[in-house]
């Protein structure tokens, strides 16, 4: 049976490498061509779009689910939910997430891919039973890593899980690009043989495997693969979807996709990375062959290099890796992912820089390890919980369970600021209340592209004081700032 | 049971992404680490390295040949010899193809791969008899491409061929990206059933599914497979090696080469690129899906595009690339490798440009049509024959029959020129009797290593005159010129 691919190019393709900069007027003319191709979906909204179209762009990221939306007529619209957290970096209260599911479905969205960072379901629940209650198709994903705990079957038990919640399909989000051809094949071989849902494989080349893995995938069985245009293929995007589609033909496993069109939107691809080239990290397009050694994705090593910089301590950085793994495993091996990665990295600098472990404890590792972020998938070390948390009790409900309905506060909240012109200007500023308030208002100004000046090569944060003395870098989606001294 | 690995990163990863323009001095520091990664063999010499050597790096091919052999005592060295071309670009007479067999094999080659652009065994029997009588092992290499002649069948039969002329080992060298994984397993499949060799696979990633074939190969019972180390693969250069070992891990094939050893000689390589970076082609870096579409390889439309740009004529670039193939079918379906890719690209962007096909023909295709390259594929087009060579007799004897011995007398006007220090640079006269002159005087200079000028990425030649108005440009080893005006 044929496979079914899903297009990253509008979503996830540019966020790997062009720190998610594409515009609505990059995509737009081209639409009509790859709502022709014979995608199954286009994933095009959700993820750190969102953030950026209000951050970077000055774009209502509404408007462009609305205008891309309007060209796609053959090709399923797709979005990436971090579950409870929507597109943000918070847990927001069940009122919250209800408004965003029922207003991403009314504007467009087809398929719901939801996803939790520890793989907690109760962190997807309510985003999964207000999205198939709208009648959308919604993928439950799992997000892969490894570890001793991660095993096959945990991983068929979280399949079933999400079966269970009535997930439309799944999909094995790979996230790091971890995901060998030998457990590719094993893992969806467990999962179809146990779950009787479509299986989408959505994998990174950062390691340089994921091409390979998506074959081992096909002959297991898999439906669906996610892959990205050339022009923002490799490195940390997905495998190219011309390459997946040549190399199966001939194969019973033949995706039917007219290969010449592909053609033609990566010749128009190409110019759009010639455009945003400025914003484009060259570490991105390689092969990180540290994944394959620590274990540790791509961005996660990058950002590390930046945080040592700033602190004058490089030649912490061999400590600080052997650090990494060591933290994780007592953490309950979260999978790395924002936000994991970013509480485990953070942990493991400040144990190796303050010369004592847990010495000192971010409040967002205090959090993580009272439950906060939902269960770790496998218990915390019991003497660094206690460093942790000390007496305090860890929670055992759904965390949002915690939370205050807000929508309705917030909205009001709003309202007085005189910010909203249509009911999605409220979830706008309920998610980004910092930056959204000047965007809402027409004060914020896009971003401008400027030439390269750092080895990161971020984009200048162009400022009314004249030369930009701080940067945002972005990797993976995770921004920190760098200070130009 | 295992896979060998051929590590590519010291010939064919540079020649394909960097000219060829990696130094001995850039490869010395790193040759006892490369020989203790636990790999089959080491591409280190031939192809298009002795002419960089000589004519852009000003060091000699038989010295680097024998400086890295001193380092390699776990490893083959291993060399890529165009049979009756050697390392050059015309056929040469028996005497100076026994000669240069010889001088290999005694400054260090332990594995010839030898191949003929056409398949043609005659091309390379020479070759193979004369490295067997040193005791050499030879690996007999099989053009891949595709056409309505190049089956399976044909595959084998050549394969069984190589095995006659006592090649210890065969390869399937895939030099334009090619072969799909579908391909690569029924063909690996197909000649291990019949041959009892050990079978080699050669691609580049050019069409982005050499990685994928890889595996396919594997699973069919590929005894070895070729790749370069991270920083010089991809691209138009062979699958990552750290890639395909990690994707080979936990596996019955596992190659057991150590991944952290390969990781080190990487970031020693990623350094190699950073300073080579201006010869390094960003085109050779992408996803050609053209190969996929038009079946012709990467770096021949870069050369078109750059020979109708010369002439005004890109408008007509649609229009040559479909004479392309019809060429190519008329002429019997060679390999698109050099020089026939030259052959079948010239003439047709003559017939295209003339407004009469085959109005003008160069020398170079008569001669092919003649038979002075071997024997086509295919019979050769009878309407298109007549016009090519008119009444003149195609030759049926080895092309090499009809060839003076010249070692002799090439060796008497060197010598007569105070050219000739030891023997092995009678052969360097030989075979590059235009530019080995100053070389082997002492004249030359190595080029200078200039920042990035144009789209195509050219390395400027240094000039005396000050500023270079005319490039010479590599792509996939082929030379042409580009002049500025
Ligand atoms: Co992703
Ligand atoms: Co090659």
């Amino acid at each position: 049976m044929k496979v079914k691919i899903t297009e990253t190019v509008l979503r996830d393709a540019h966020q790997s490498l062009i720190a998610t900069r594409m515009r609505t007027r990059n995509m737009l003319p081209i639409m009509d061509k790859l709502d022709q191709v014979g995608y199954y979906s286009l994933e095009m909204w959700g993820g750190a779009t969102f953030d950026t179209c209000i951050r970077y762009l000055n774009e209502d990221p509404w408007e462009r689910l609305r205008s891309l939306k309007k060209q796609m007529h053959n090709t399923y619209a797709q979005m990436l939910l971090r579950g409870q957290n929507l597109v943000g970096y918070r847990h927001y209260s069940d009122d919250v997430v209800e408004k965003f599911v029922q207003k991403a479905y009314e504007n467009g969205i087809d398929i719901f891919r939801v996803f939790d960072a520890v793989n907690d379901i109760r962190n997807m629940e309510k985003a999964i039973s207000v999205a198939k209650k709208q009648g959308a198709h919604v993928q439950g994903a799992i997000c892969y890593t490894t570890s001793p705990v991660h095993t096959i079957e945990k991983y068929v038990e979280l399949a079933r899980d999400l079966a269970e919640h009535e997930c439309d399909s799944l999909c094995i989000k790979d996230m790091a690009g971890l995901i060998s051809p030998h457990q590719a094949y094993e893992l969806v071989k467990a999962i179809k043989k146990e779950v009787n849902l479509p299986v989408d494989l959505h994998s990174h080349c950062t390691s340089g495997m994921a091409p390979m893995s998506y074959m081992a995938a096909c002959r297991a069985g898999v439906d669906i693969l996610d892959t990205a245009v050339s022009p923002l293929a490799w490195g940390t995007s997905q495998p190219p979807t011309e390459s997946i589609v040549a190399a199966l033909e001939e194969t019973e496993r033949a995706t039917g996709l007219d290969i010449e069109l592909i053609t033609e939107v990566a010749e128009y691809f190409k110019k759009i990375k010639d455009e945003l080239r400025c914003v484009l990290n060259p570490i991105s397009e390689q092969i990180d062959t540290n994944v394959l050694v620590y274990q540790i994705p791509g961005g996660m090593l990058s950002n590390l290099v930046s945080q040592l910089k700033e602190q004058n301590a490089l030649d912490k950085y061999k400590d600080v890796l052997k650090e990494m793994p060591r933290v994780r495993a007592e953490l309950g091996y979260p999978p790395l992912v924002t936000p994991t990665s970013q509480i485990v990295g953070t942990q493991a600098v400040l144990n190796v820089l303050m010369g004592e472990r847990y010495k000192v404890i971010p409040k967002e590792v205090k959090d993580y390890a009272r439950g906060l972020y939902g269960r770790p998938p496998h218990k915390i070390d019991e003497d660094i919980l206690v460093k942790l948390i000390q007496d305090e009790e860890p929670i055992t409900c759904r965390p949002a369970d915690l939370l205050e309905p807000e929508y309705e506060k917030m909205k009001a909240q709003a309202e007085k600021l005189g910010l909203i012109k249509k009911e999605e200007d409220v979830l706008t500023y309920i998610l980004y209340p910092a930056i959204a308030p000047a965007f809402l208002r027409g004060e914020s100004k896009e971003e401008e592209l400027t030439p390269i000046m750092t080895e990161m090569h971020p984009c200048a944060v162009s400022s009314s004081q004249g030369i930009p003395t701080e940067f945002k870098v972005e990797v993976d989606g995770d921004v920190f700032n760098v200070k130009v001294h």
